[in-house]
């Protein structure tokens, strides 16, 4: 998507060979307009998947996602983050570790929100190691509703995330790819198509 | 507004006297299309105010934040929630109080994002104690920027932060006010004036 490669190339910043700031307009200081365009490039990508919802995680995938099920006109649905493992027969639970942070979540959907005539789309902001993402696909395993694509705003290529997905049978859609963060610079990985 | 009261009419749990869960369209899941109403007349509420950010606190005040941040075209910005006390010079931080958890958790937004020059109106979900939102105006106040008002989705009419907020100078406009959740039912303060 080239208005995001762009916005990348301007404001994003490389911390390191693995970490890309992009606090400036996707994380912490978010540019709406452009979130809005995120979640039409992601409706229609996922247009003929009769999408029922549209699954995210707290809290930066929120606004990519919010603008994602607008467009779709269907519901948005937060996973919530948890530390403590209380078992509670109301929710979907799954386990995902966060190699950020170096601990274990859990993440959390209310069984009465999610069914298994749900055509799912989990959108998310960033795709690295994909334990997010698949901790959010085994959570739609199990209220046995179908995941109908994985949409990720920006995908590292160099980890090994979106080979994880994809080898598991999941469509991975990625508005930018990054082929990698050497030398302080973004390269980005072949040429994004968008419908 | 008309269309928020329905919602909480049709779809809220009355869980105690004190507590009022909307996980079915504002918080764990969210309808994008009264997320964009709820925008749409924040934004007509502060049209006047030359605003230059709206700024919330993670997570559920993200949704109704960012359709507003929209309809005003301006950056949202969204302060971000730690527990531990890691003393940053480049944050401004404020404490806040959760009653709820009854813990502290400090509130943190790069200096380098808000500034002197920035009108800024603070959006969030609910406000019951109203320490959230006092400790995001306090954020502002850091910034030598100003505050343009500050918008509520549900405001719990029978704790005291609107009160607090108010007495403060602040303009707090409320979508819906609750003035009791007694006997399992949920009862409106006043007519809302919508603009």
């Amino acid at each position: 998507m080239r208005e995001l490669i762009e916005k990348i190339v301007e404001e994003g910043e490389v911390l390191s060979e693995h970490v890309l700031k992009v606090d400036r307009f996707l994380n912490h200081q978010v540019d709406p307009v452009l979130m809005k365009r995120i979640g039409e490039t992601f409706a229609k990508t996922f247009q003929n998947e009769s999408v029922t919802k549209v699954l995210t995680l707290e809290s930066s995938g929120i606004s990519p996602a919010l603008m994602t099920a607008y467009a779709l006109r269907v519901p948005l649905l937060i996973a919530r983050k948890r530390k403590s493992l209380t078992l509670q027969n109301d929710l979907y639970t799954a386990k995902v570790y966060s190699f950020t942070k170096q601990e274990e979540i859990e993440i959390s959907v209310s069984r009465s929100l999610l069914h298994e005539d749900d055509h799912v789309v989990i959108i998310d902001d960033f795709l690295a190691n994909g334990q997010a993402a698949l901790g959010l696909t085994e959570i739609v395993k199990q209220a046995n509703a179908k995941v109908a694509g994985i949409g990720i705003v920006i995908e590292k290529a160099f980890q090994d995330g979106g080979t994880l997905l994809r080898n598991r049978g999941f469509r991975v859609v990625s508005l930018a790819r990054i082929a990698s963060l050497q030398g302080g610079k973004v390269q980005f990985a072949e040429e994004v198509v968008c419908p």
